[in-house]
């Protein structure tokens, strides 16, 4: 008995019982292409009828030195009758000819590696009658021209430079540039001369036998899968050799033969806001091309229904099988050939974020998918686009036609604004209180202008990258931000700034949209979705039930963690204290305390700072009642909360030089004197974090009361505190012990003066390499461990932040030295190796020790996976990455829950 | 039969033979003290005769809740009657009583844990007689009341304090102050008193039977066995509390019996120079307490032939006996009893440096020891004394007494120096050069400070540690120095410092000690061990013989390199490319290749550097034929060749304000401007290293060129070339692929058109966590890893060197937050296990991977030995280091070797 090369797109199931085993084996057996089309027409998708030859066949070609297998050819030429029958036409029949196309198909997708041949059937006779169908000569001579080059460039191994040679020669004698503008006649004129180019080159005539045609592109395809670019490209991609492709043959259908004929292309539900409704455009009489090219108006796909009410009703019925055999929104390609609907090409549609919510969310209630798909279907980028204002799109086009955009930089931090330009953070800060919106413009920004940033709308830099001072700051408040953006040149004395030929003056109105890193001049009108929006509600409910990371968020300020709580955030994972420092009825008492000369002095600027502090953390741990609440001891270098040193030095010369005002020298010369003493060369590796504390254990014991003495005093009042209490910078365990003792002394006697004990806990960050080889050793110590992964890149890496990105590593990246910037998304392969073992050992040391990272890769989805990788209790991300964090999370405990396939 | 609870110390074999295995067994039989007093017995060492009650007695008696075993006693009473025949004294005896001690003496020394009772046998009647025959009743009734006060302290539990009242009441009414100018009479009346106190405490007499008094001692010394503090030190050392402890009882002897007595100590060798001779002194007539206390004059030991030829006959046999015995220079004291020599106390005598050289080769040759032990006795800091100049000790002490010492800092480099003060580089390169001997001032030292610096013969600074950038290149340059001695105020302006009350200016003279830190004003005389001093020699010839280690130095111009070979440096470990920069005559170049606008003229500069630089490697690699060249490319952040940013901004500001000059005023804001966009918040972590190359190719193109150029000039000269290249501060991989197809493009270059090439192997710097933990990865494309373990302890610690001494590391050190500092001694627990898993790694991958060690660890002891346990091939240090690292790895491949004993 004769094998069976040979299957209909209509006998999927002997297909099937062939393959023996499977969806694989199927794919396997008539490859990717012919699998899906076999499966369509299962689904009762009014497929072009056809045929696949299959990958055996093509083995058994090749083994054979290039000879069909017996029975090959017959069966194929029964399968072209079947297609007859369902076409009602016949292959080389001039009056109403069948035309197929011969596309390989192997199992896994090889795209463009081998060959296909359209119009196959097409001659001198069938071209005059499809002129005839068709009343488009023009196209039918296109048509014929195409086959003619594919089939000697595919078939034959003709080269194509002749072929296009003779297309330039012909629209020089007709005096037109394009293609377009060649006549019916023209392409006549050159379907001769190609068949001639055919003839010269092979030493024989064009074949016009359809079938014989048929037979050499078959043979083609088959001969396509030991190309050199094929085999070159399964070496790349590791697809093994043996497989051999299948031939696809399948006929051609065309929306332009006439008054019943027509074409389009549609979405099954609104890929702008996923209403469930078709959404798409058709044109009657014409090809594919004449709707995408818009030359023509098109009509809207409803109009059909009115039209040819019996093919709309085929399209609204096929669709919604798409949808539910690919269970998912479907963008389609269709064509109806005098009265017969087509479909020519499905596949999952593109969408905007809320479109992709609301799709999720109504197929699950549809049945169609379940919740973990839903969850999988949207992507972090889509429920970022929630958090955000947005420009009007068509607001922003008028705009960058109208010549208006300034500068592209770095898109530091989501959302779009428009304020008024205001070039220091003072000022910034004046005319936000006052009420107007301000986007604050600076070459880059230091801590001491943080409270001009929380002023304005919008933050823009001519310096630094995405991981500047300002875009930090930017995204841990949500501002939008776009920073280094390098052709705005910023004139601080003449208050403007310049790009290109424009200039933009302080007051003058400025549109920045740091989704994108663009910057306008004047007012660009913007949008503001809405996080509470229903459905996405419902899925990051949904993702809250798959994840098994903890997310948290970092907030410093009541109004932040109050912020994070209603975004979902489960705890505070950094509270950062010194920022307190910073505002300024606080800033001349740290100053004195920072300057004082012995202990006494600095303690009673200390004592000071007692009730502020007291009174910042009584309001972080009220809002975040019945939640962990992790607040980390001072950080920063001292010299932080002093006047800048550079300017301090510009101003004693200056005074020195003028001599005009001594006492004025003799104060600036002793700030400066103080600030020379707190200077140093490297102040990342200098006097911070527990360092400080070890030399100034005042420090700590004043904010480790702060804390108890607010925590006690609710929890008095019956509210739920969880204080954590964190140590940051640690390298040797001693340093951890010596904070101990001082944080178990200083609860001990608050509890004692206040009649009232809490619970809390202490623990360290880990963001020096240090502190994660010793893990063990800390663990001992501490009851829970919090990745810094900020500073702990930067050591790890040996890389500055403040320096690296605008000096080398945006550098880097650009050039393929780094695959990534690792302060955005976390080094796996170094910083990576130092987490894993600090989690291992800690546990082990400590076992239930709470392990969390805080480092903005909390909130970087890449990175967040990772952390699930190693068993992270939980990450904390700034209050507006909060959302995203919790459906990276389910992300992440999805595809770990996954069965990988290959 | 009874047991056998007393051996006498000449009764060792019975010892033996009852302990049943080796020495071990004696002493936990006999305790340590015992076993030693009987080993010197049987060595015919004349120890005072005496008996040991053993451990098992001990532990018998506390066994039986407090009673003596069958038959100890008997025991105990008949050896005591052997010490009664032995020494022609009776126990109790009036006209000459032998009296005794009874101590105890574990199996582990437990120094100061357990009790001790002198002057057994004393009371009334014996005292009487030894007065008469000392003809001393103060020292005899101050032995008297000794007896009492121990004897109630120890065995009866009397208090100690009615004692001392009695002693004060005493001195207040004989009107003096010290115990030593209480008369006969008062210790007379005061052991009445104390007689009374142990009386009025106990309620019994203090017992005068000298049998009671050892019998009652005796269990005393047993019971300590389990007194508190014993207990906890055994806890605390982890000593097991079954051992038990035994009791010495010995004769005591007396030196101030009369004419026929004296007392002595010496060395057995000249513990100044090694010369093998007696070295000590006598007094007749006197205790030990006297020869100490230097209130008579002593006779050299010498005299002691004269006066008594055939007790210092015996002495001198005696001492080589105990030489001989001990295998090593001993420090004896002894006491001559009525013309019999009985040795006291014999230890290994203390030693200096030339000594201690000189001695262990003597003891090779006089077969005592072998040449591993000789090795082993000889410590780094034996040999480090012989690199540097040291004050004469007398006049050291002179300028003490006079007043003369300004201050001590950190001992930052050693040696001592004396030259006149300079207050800047300049001037101490001026003055150098002009033949004066120059102490450069500073209140710290920059880059740019290095040629006044070299040309010094000692660094003073007033801020900064031992890892500051003044003793780093001191250290390098084996220059004297001493650093951050802040008694010293130093007025640039007025060209003087300041210390106490003292004022030395420009010009004036200066002594400085970096071997202990201390400064002087005006001059102390010098004296310069040899370090081609013949014992020596030898001596580091056989540490070579042992060690598996290579030694390599770190060496930057030739006669460094030169100096390092005669060390006996192996290789140079370090070549830095950038001192060489920094020369007046390149610095204008480099700097117009830095401020370059383009890479065109960057390469022009670079092309003027070239034929210098490679003056500079033909120099290296000529000094080091036959031997490697590790030559690092370019490491420092650009900024240190360009002018001090500060220095800058005031000069501007002061322009600027005057109005004065416009010109200067445009050119210093053109040059501030560039030093601005080269600024970095951290430039250790900023743009230098390997990044450097990465973004100016051209750089790296230049320096590997200018080294193979002179490398293949030099080997086709016939010289022997070993050029190592080296990529600094990597910290991915894809930053060393780039830098290996700089480098093998441009060796191509090189060797086709020069007509000849050289071999060289390329590597990198594994100072930067990441690099050390991707080392698998680095090894791909290495064949050579250099550990700069100075970066690599910053950044695994987190610690900026330049910041942190002075601020909190000596902090640190001090209140041992950390055990010692890190950049002295290899952090082992951090830093080590990144060292490990780097050479783990990178030999897993390429095996046969050239490992060193090149940071300034590579010089210091207790590293090397952690450096031989992880298996590099080498350590490089200074050249002055060289000789004690060559010591040093001696030491931790015979440590390794060792068997370790508990």
């Amino acid at each position: 008995m004769t094998e069976r090369w040979v299957y209909g797109f209509d006998d999927l199931a002997a297909a099937e019982a062939a393959a023996g085993g499977g969806w694989e084996g199927v794919r396997a057996l008539l490859g990717g292409k012919g699998a899906g089309l076999a499966d369509m027409t299962r689904a009762g998708v009014p497929v072009p009828p056809g045929f696949t030859v299959t990958t055996a066949a093509c083995n058994a070609y090749l083994a054979a030195g290039g000879a069909l297998p017996a029975g090959a050819w017959e069966q194929i030429l029964a399968a072209l009758a079947g297609v007859e029958a369902a076409t009602g036409k016949r292959f080389g029949d001039p009056a109403d000819p069948l035309l197929v196309s011969c596309r390989s198909g192997a199992k896994f997708s090889m795209p463009g590696m081998m060959d296909t041949v359209l119009n196959i059937g097409l001659n001198d006779a069938t071209a005059a009658g499809m002129t005839a169908l068709t009343g488009d000569e023009r196209f039918v001579y296109d048509a014929y021209r195409r086959l003619v080059q594919m089939f000697g460039a595919v078939v034959l191994g003709v080269a194509d430079e002749p072929f296009e040679h003779a297309i330039a020669a012909r629209k020089a004698a007709a005096g037109v540039k394009d293609d377009a503008d060649l006549a019916a006649a023209d392409w006549r004129a050159l379907t001769d001369a190609f068949k001639a180019i055919v003839a010269g080159a092979t030493g024989r005539p064009f074949p016009t036998d359809p079938l014989e045609q048929l037979r050499l592109a078959t043979e083609a395809v088959f001969r396509s899968w030991n190309g050199k670019r094929a085999v070159d490209y399964r070496n790349a991609a590791g697809i093994r050799h043996d497989l051999g492709t299948a031939v696809n043959i399948q006929t051609m259908v065309f929306g332009n033969m006439g008054a019943g004929s027509g074409t389009g292309v549609a979405f099954t539900r609104n890929p702008a806001d996923g209403t469930p409704e078709l959404y798409g455009d058709y044109l009657m009489n014409a090809q594919g091309e004449d709707v995408v090219a818009g030359i023509r108006n098109t009509q809207p796909i409803a109009a059909l229904a009115a039209e040819m009410p019996a093919v709309f009703e085929a399209f609204r019925t096929t669709v919604a099988r798409l949808e539910r055999h690919y269970r998912d929104m479907q963008d389609v390609e269709f064509t109806i050939e005098r009265g017969r609907l087509w479909m020519l090409q499905t596949r999952n549609g593109k969408r905007t974020a809320r479109a992709a919510v609301r799709i999720a969310v109504d197929m699950v209630g549809e049945g169609l998918i379940d919740r973990a798909e839903a969850v999988r279907r949207v992507t972090p980028d889509h429920v970022d686009f929630f958090l955000h204002p947005q420009f009007v799109a068509a607001a922003r086009s008028q705009a960058v036609a109208a010549g208006r955009r300034l500068a592209s930089g770095i898109n530091a931090s989501p959302g779009a604004a428009v304020g008024v330009a205001a070039f220091d953070a003072d000022t910034a800060e004046a005319w936000g209180k006052a009420g107007r919106d301000v986007v604050m413009v600076r070459p880059e920004t230091k801590p001491d202008d943080v409270h001009g940033m929380l002023a304005s709308k919008a933050i823009l830099t001519s310096r630094g990258g995405a991981t500047s001072h300002a875009a930090v700051v930017a995204r841990q408040f949500g501002v939008p931000a776009v920073c280094g953006a390098e052709a705005i040149e910023i004139d601080l004395d003449a208050r403007l700034l310049r790009a290109g030929g424009a200039v933009v003056r302080e007051g003058d109105t400025l549109s920045v949209d740091g989704t994108t890193g663009e910057v306008f001049a004047g007012a660009i009108e913007t949008e503001v979705p809405d996080l509470s929006d229903r459905d996405l509600s419902t899925l990051l409910g949904w993702a809250d039930g798959f994840r098994r990371l903890g997310v948290w968020a970092n907030a410093d300020y009541p109004d932040d963690a109050e912020r994070a709580r209603s975004f979902g955030a489960e705890g505070i994972g950094l509270c950062r204290t010194e920022h307190m420092f910073f505002e300024a009825d606080r800033l001349p008492v740290v100053r004195e305390m920072i300057l004082a000369d012995d202990t006494a002095a600095r303690e009673a600027a200390l004592a000071r700072l007692l009730p502020i502090q007291r009174e910042d953390f009584h309001g972080i741990l009220s809002a975040m009642r019945g939640l962990p609440v992790i607040i980390r001891l001072i950080d920063p270098p001292l010299h932080e909360f002093l006047p800048d040193h550079t300017e301090l030095v510009a101003e004693v010369a200056r005074l020195e030089a003028t001599g005009s005002d001594p006492d004025a020298l003799a104060d600036r010369r002793r700030l400066l004197a103080a600030v020379d003493g707190l200077r140093e060369a490297n102040p990342m590796l200098g006097l911070r974090g527990v360092r400080l504390g070890v030399l100034f254990p005042e420090i700590i014991r004043m904010q480790v009361r702060a804390i108890l003495e607010a925590a006690v005093d609710l929890a008095r009042r019956g509210v739920d505190v969880r204080p954590e209490i964190m140590i940051p910078l640690s390298s040797h365990v001693n340093e951890l012990k010596r904070m101990r003792v001082l944080v178990d002394e200083t609860s001990a006697a608050v509890f004692a003066e206040r009649g009232a004990s809490v619970g809390f806990k202490f623990g360290t960050m880990i963001e020096i390499p240090r502190a994660a080889l010793t893990a063990a050793a800390l663990a001992e110590v501490c009851e829970f461990f919090s990745f810094g992964t900020n500073d702990l890149t930067q050591t790890t890496y040996g890389i500055s932040r403040d320096d690296a990105e605008a000096r080398f590593l945006l550098h880097y990246v650009e050039h393929g030295v780094l695959p990534a910037n690792p302060f955005q998304t976390l080094d796996v392969d170094g910083v990576g190796q130092l987490i894993r073992l600090a989690v291992d050992r800690g546990r082990a040391a400590r076992p239930g020790l709470e392990v969390g990272i805080c480092g903005e890769h909390g909130g970087d989805p890449d990175s967040i996976a990772f952390c699930h990788a190693v068993g992270l209790d939980y990450v904390s991300c700034s209050p507006f990455r909060v959302p995203v964090a919790r459906l990276a999370a389910a992300h992440a405990a999805l595809a770990a829950a996954e069965p990988v396939t290959a």
